[in-house]
């Protein structure tokens, strides 16, 4: 109820806005008032007039210049702030990021520094309590179970629960072709391990999440990288130019939600992917783990829907959504279920049985869905408050991604701002940035950061991204 | 209070039996009573009369006679029951058994089938009770902790804690040298990592652990196997000689109850070892988690506890002492700390959150030594009682290990028992052995199985040695 009305309030409020640009009231290039102020002038929640200029602004009709402010835009004006689409060189490289990823991940437990950097969810996000309770009660009512191993492929409580959901996908799989893993970090390694081998080259997105790239790096695998649109993701020409120049073994895709740029292929691009690797026989890897934190209508389908001949790999988890310290992931191998399995064995034997019970037992009566609208809704607000942020602190010529989904955001800076600099300096000062050269195995995003947005908008993070802007400030005029 | 009382009984009661033997009373080649008539006629319990058994076998002054029973003991009489040790070829190879271990892991979590295959402890003998309340408690207490990332190397309280506790090892090891682990088995691997790449050479034990020859196997190294003695461990002239002929890079050891044969290396052995591979700097990856599982007066120290240069990678973990299924391992690896620390980060990112920190809340308040003292007699009796049973019913020419830790019992049966048969025929009557063939990676201890002791002496139990004695009967006898 209380959402509908709050959606109710912020469309109602950009119909106003555009009946003003319509009536001639609102001219091209004029500026609107700012958030507060209009927050104010309307006796709505800041977060409502947020949302209606995001709407406002997915729909074309205003834009947001860096600096300064929302504004009526032009027509035919170019969308001024979305990233580049990235153009890698197309040649296989052996990653070598390793080293320079771990303050990211560091400071995303370490309490004194402001965790902009990796792609966490704050546990206020979280249905903290409701799950260790669960934790709590699988934990007294467990006995021996408890304390055993949980063999491969794990859980079948667990696996049900997850076979259940992935009717929603519209990607139905059974209990039995999934395998519990240590987060979606373990699935996409096993799922990496049954198909490749050293020397191998795979492709991945550029730009792609560090972890994989670390993970690849790690394998003694070689990237080929493929650009990533912004908005629809994995660019499948250049996809087909990678495997017509290589000998490629596997592709790495997160269809739903790019980690960093927030991406969403449409649905035949997704079936347009699997298609085209399934005519040479290459496995897709596919990692969902933002699936279920879209902003649009409804849960976009895994590229795994469109499997006929069971070449998706389908890697997930409920580390995104519930609890990443349950490391509770899994695995739909396709037709590599049992080489993934039996990886699974020789890699950590069993995952941790009463966190897996836990899930279970939240998915089967915690609420799970109710909190998933609620968390939705509130990234997508988390989202929208710090990329209006952005847009207005940072400096001119900035870029910043329009996620569909997910929590961070892709900015891309000046070309004069180096993008380690900016994280060295943000550092000293106590907030983590995650810089855009670990995205890509090659030098590259040397400009960009990713910011994370799983936090719960307080002065703290708001005095966070202004620090960062005055530091970007500063680079640009060369200080 | 109670044990010591207990113990006075079986040695008061050894004592009785050694002066019957030095008066004459009992002569070299007569059978003493069986345990439950002697249990009757002294008024003590069976247990007390195997450990009894057991003590004056250690001792020499009796031997056990499959099929038969208890003799008194011909002086310089070869000690006839123990598996011989092994003389595999040296020459390395792919171990190739993934496959062939499946079922014995996977019939360890089927409660429908007697566990005497894996090397599983029974939730019976583990602090299930108390172990699940400290998850509880912490589930209860951690708030947004709990579902938070534990990034590597893991919580501090768990590291702590295992610091504390290697000092009593006599091996201090600091909680900075140390990365928690999902399970020995992650440790084990990420050392492995960290030390190899594909196409390297390990040597390891034979007979030695299976999961290790798995985890070599799915790593692409190739394994030389190094013979081990059943009482002294590994045999230090045959690794000297591996590592004149082959180019080594790591060495694989369980110094402390190698699984399967239950052998201590003597301290001196440990560290001709530890110094043996220090001058070529080859590091030594140790897995030590039987060793607080000792029936001998002390813990034993690990090889680690002689370590001048950093060159031993310690592995441990508390699956072998009180919770298989909560995943809690660890890995302090000298030199290689920050590799294993980084490879943990692409490995599987985190350990579980809630389980590490009820361990530590366990070892912290939950009396883990006093725990510890009650499963070393308990499974030093279910030792002694299944090792008794086997010499009792199993074919004449059986050979029996006589562990000193742990709750495995290697059993080499007459050469023409095919223990894969053996395992295929128990297996249609319910229960799990484990054959010898998967203890190498060579097509070795064809007539050789594992049996796992691990568990509270039943009739079930009982029944199932008769069934897997009369199945090695029936082999023997060619049908």
């Amino acid at each position: 109820m209380d959402m509908r009305r709050e959606q109710h309030l912020y469309e109602e409020l950009a119909d106003r806005i555009v009946s003003l640009i319509d009536t001639g009231a609102l001219k091209i290039g004029d500026r609107l008032p700012s958030v507060r102020k209009l927050s104010q002038q309307e006796g709505v929640s800041a977060a409502t007039v947020v949302q209606a200029y995001v709407h406002l602004e997915n729909r074309g009709a205003i834009e947001v210049r860096p600096q300064s402010g929302h504004y009526v835009r032009a027509r035919n004006h170019a969308v001024v702030d979305e990233p580049r689409i990235a153009r890698p060189s197309n040649v296989a490289t052996r990653p070598s990021i390793q080293d320079q990823v771990m303050q990211v991940y560091r400071s995303g437990s370490d309490r004194s520094i402001l965790p902009l950097g990796a792609a966490y969810l704050s546990p206020d996000l979280l249905p903290t309590e409701k799950l260790n309770r669960a934790m709590a009660l699988v934990a007294r009512t467990a006995g021996g179970v408890g304390v055993a191993y949980d063999a491969p492929p794990g859980s079948l409580q667990f696996r049900r629960a997850v076979a259940k959901r992935s009717v929603g996908w519209g990607a139905p799989i059974k209990a039995d072709d999934i395998v519990a893993t240590v987060g979606a970090m373990e699935a996409l390694h096993l799922c990496l391990r049954a198909t490749t081998k050293a020397g191998d080259t795979v492709a991945l997105e550029s730009p792609g999440y560090y972890g994989l790239l670390q993970l690849v790096e790690s394998l003694g695998l070689r990237a080929v990288e493929i650009p990533v649109h912004p908005r629809t993701g994995m660019d499948l020409d250049a996809l087909e130019d990678a495997l017509r120049r290589h000998r490629i073994k596997a592709c790495l895709c997160v269809p739903n939600f790019n980690n960093p740029t927030g991406s969403l292929m449409p649905d035949e691009a997704k079936q347009a992917l699997v298609e085209l690797l399934a005519r040479r026989e290459i496995p897709l890897i596919e990692d969902d783990v933002y699936g279920d934190l879209y902003f649009g209508a409804a849960r976009p389908r895994p590229a795994k829907a469109f499997d006929k001949s069971g070449l998706v790999l389908l890697c997930g988890s409920f580390s995104k959504t519930i609890a990443p310290g349950y490391r509770a992931g899994w695995a739909a191998p396709g037709r590599y279920r049992d080489q993934v399995e039996l990886l699974k064995f020789a890699h950590t034997l069993a995952n941790a049985t009463l966190p897996q019970l836990a899930v279970a037992e939240f998915l089967a009566n915690g609420g799970y869905d109710h909190h998933l609208r609620s968390i939705r809704k509130r990234l997508q607000e988390e989202v929208a408050q710090v990329r209006d942020a952005i847009c207005t602190q940072f400096p001119e010529g900035t870029r910043v991604s329009r996620p569909q989904g997910g929590f961070v955001l892709w900015v891309e800076l000046p070309p004069s701002v180096d993008a380690r600099e900016l994280q060295r300096r943000a550092f000293q000062r106590g907030i983590s940035v995650a810089p855009g050269p670990i995205f890509s195995a090659k030098p590259r995003f040397t400009s960009s950061v990713r910011i994370n947005a799983g936090n719960v908008w307080s002065p703290a993070i708001a005095r966070g991204i202004e620090t960062v802007a005055s530091i970007a400030q500063d680079l640009v005029r060369g200080r």
